[in-house]
């Protein structure tokens, strides 16, 4: 696969999302094939998977579904979406990947990493990202954001308990740890533009390095 | 667990279901405490997975998609509605299991056997019934009865070749040779009655050894 594929990662708020926007639309402009997306990214199965994730009256989940459910949605996200871009050598931007299973299934919720890593490698077949920027966020200053975002919906995962991210966000600490030469942290308690040029500047270094650009 | 679980597996038509609900109604009136039932059991979560696995025009859906979504869904049936049986000591009849996910996914479908047992030893924690009665039928008999059967809905997996289901037995003749302590096969393609009776004799052998009889 010729093309580069880039995830970001953090806690709720940290802005990964409005920044992965702009970056792509940014990065079109100056001529390049973009995808941007998420899972479930679009993906008619993926979204239907999503929905019995995210349902906020499926209380009664076990953390091991919800970490199979996951790796189904992303399995199928994978194939449908990010492999064939990736074939095409397009760049893929994408908000979320195995690591978030790892650190909010894994850590999050006491499964163990290694578990979660387990089933995600019968997703992914070992697929993983060439870059993952991790955007370190204040806990409560994240949670901050959300409540002000009136356009996002509250969902199953956000009604968690402040210790829950908390763990979360060890669990990212880990993985930093645990893959420094694919991890790249940036300081997202600064404001958005801030966050923005730093992220850009991340991934165009590595676009250069690859001679994508 | 003070409870005895009980699987019943092979090929579609094998008359399994059948069967299984006679002898539980059987056992029932001879007063053991008796749970009958099959993924996903009327488990909401692993019923609204199920109808994601199922539907028919899911036709783009990956294989490893599929494994986790019955992982998925046997997870949440399990947590739900096996453990607490067996907890409470009841006889938990269960039509198919993991052998199932073996035989039709990771050799039916080529994903691996090996790789399939490990996402399902994630969603059970090692959880394997105390014995699994084989339903041997021949398959083109298997598929005429089906066929035959107007109260049955024709679902995703029926609609498959005749020559995945020849990969399928393949499958489960693999799992008896690698799990002789557990698994009974009996013929299946004789007679309704005869089939029945082989059947309760194995169960209620088990049940005597374990003194629940």
């Amino acid at each position: 696969m010729n093309g580069i594929f880039i995830t970001v990662e953090g806690p709720e708020g940290a802005g990964k999302t409005s920044v992965l926007q702009k970056i792509g639309q940014e990065l079109i402009r100056q001529g390049l094939n973009i995808v941007l997306t998420r899972e479930p990214g679009g993906i008619r199965i993926a979204e239907q998977i999503r929905e019995v994730i995210l349902n906020k009256e499926n209380t009664e989940m076990d953390e091991r579904t919800e970490a199979l459910l996951y790796a189904a949605s992303r399995r199928q996200h994978l194939v449908e979406k990010v492999i064939p871009a990736l074939e095409k050598g397009d760049i893929v931007l994408c908000d979320r990947f195995v690591d978030s299973s790892l650190a909010y299934q894994g850590y999050g919720r006491n499964i163990g990493m290694d578990e979660v890593w387990s089933i995600n490698q019968f997703a992914t077949n070992g697929i993983m990202p060439d870059m993952t920027i991790y955007f370190d966020v204040d806990i409560e200053r994240g949670l901050n954001r959300i409540a002000k975002n009136d356009q996002r919906e509250v969902n199953r995962l956000d009604l968690e308990t402040l210790d829950f991210h908390k763990r979360v966000q060890e669990g990212f600490d880990l993985l930093l740890k645990k893959f420094p030469d694919r991890f790249v942290k940036i300081d997202a308690n600064e404001d958005f533009e801030k966050v923005y040029e730093h992220a850009l500047e991340l991934i165009k270094k590595l676009l250069l390095e690859r001679g994508a650009i």
